[in-house]
């Protein structure tokens, strides 16, 4: 048997997110379902991340064993050829069969894109999400500072979350403007379900002047949900980055801030990706 | 009664099309729909142009008749907020009742939008071509300007069209180097059912060095749709402006090049849109 990791991207609009569901197209079941034809029998694919329906990966991992002895190149043609357009392999490799996609992943980086405009853009529906009025960048700067660190993150998550451990740390947080309105771009150990949005959607506020910034370490320390106020929309948030090793994190992250690794089993003994 | 002309925007890679369909999101369905929630029976709807299936709109019209007197502003907000993400209504004008969206509109406007890369990008899917090489521009700016003037276009229209009078005629053609790609725009009496994504992907064969351009007028006079190669797919194609009046048309496109009116039955009478 060979590990295979596959690294990936996908424009969420048009998926239910990346895990299979009952109903509706995932990156999951299309992915298995190539597998699934080469194999002639089911393979499990484990990702790095399961994305939201609607939430974009500009990388994302994937891995599975198989039996069948083919070239990484040939991998990836073998899945572009046949994969839907809105799913890129974007490399193959062969890796440990101690490495695991979830298990090895050190941290992720999200971008989270809005525009600003009167009346909405159809061309950005899906990928962009609408905003109606400017927002203040250096408050939002500030106020992002606040999520940095280890904290436990219930108020930022999703009430519906099944995980225990609510305990993420976050290296960097930064909001820029763009050509069209702003990216918020953050760089943590992991995230929970929704966290990105629920901050995002706080930053915004903040950006207003709905929401005040210094209110955040409060919100944090409540632990509870209803402080932190809405769910910015999927459509403008991507998943950008995955980290494996802990060099290529140190070089993204501001210098001297230390790594946690709570959730490493194992290491990739140096294979380069 | 009284007439109602709509201009709206949409983002074509949800929609089977803009005409309703037995299966499938048709702009049509979404605003007829609409419309029979507010009169309590059918209203019929009648557009400037018909776009196919994935094909996108910056500028359509259409225009209905109804017995309920509400503002402009109110209709467009009454839709705006009932209509899906990827249509958006930019502005309602209360019209003669002799002006027809389709029998007055007096010219058209396409953009074609191909991105160059050596890996398709996830998120231009339905919005961008992909191609994977550079095209010489020149070349195909050169070739362009055979499709101007008044010709029967049956080369550069599908054979399944059911319209009996091929004849359209061009009044500009372009070629422009973008920041992805190219963009190939064209300003038109009309166009005949994928004549413009004939044109654009023989232009495309031109800049890759696989076609000659000095073959158009020979395939125009043919008359065979099997001279012309393939159709471009629809997702770069963008409906980007419709001609209403002369005035506007005369603006955008070359001086001194006279304007064909054959299809125009009735005049807006001044009528500020």
């Amino acid at each position: 048997m060979e590990r295979i990791l596959l690294q990936l991207q996908y424009n969420g609009a048009n998926f239910q997110g990346f895990q299979i569901q009952n109903e509706g197209r995932t990156v999951q079941y299309e992915l298995e379902r190539i597998l699934k034809r080469m194999h002639k029998q089911f393979v499990r694919i484990h990702p790095s991340s399961r994305t939201d329906k609607g939430v974009h990966a500009l990388m994302q991992y994937v891995h599975f064993d198989t039996p069948l002895s083919i070239p990484e190149s040939k991998w990836q043609h073998a899945f572009n050829s046949a994969l839907p357009d809105d799913i890129y392999i974007t490399h193959v490799t062969k890796i440990s069969e101690h490495f695991h996609s979830r298990y090895d992943c050190i941290g992720k980086a999200y971008r989270y894109k809005v525009y600003v405009a009167q009346h909405r853009n159809v061309m950005h529906t899906g990928q962009i999400t609408h905003i109606k009025t400017k927002l203040d960048v250096q408050k939002m700067n500030t106020a992002a500072q606040h999520f940095l660190g280890t904290h436990d993150f219930t108020s930022f998550c999703s009430a519906k979350t099944e995980i225990e451990n609510k305990e993420r740390t976050l290296y960097h947080f930064e909001v820029t403007e763009t050509r069209e309105g702003y990216d918020f771009y953050v760089i943590g150990s992991g995230f929970l379900y929704n966290m990105v949005r629920i901050m995002v959607q706080y930053l915004i506020d903040v950006g207003t002047g709905q929401k005040d910034g210094d209110d955040i370490p409060e919100i944090i320390k409540a632990q509870d949900r209803t402080k932190a106020g809405k769910t910015a929309p999927a459509e403008g948030l991507y998943l950008e980055k995955i980290y494996l090793d802990t060099e290529t994190l140190k070089q993204d992250i501001p210098q001297g801030t230390s790594i946690i690794l709570k959730n490493q089993k194992h290491t990739m003994n140096g294979t380069q990706l």
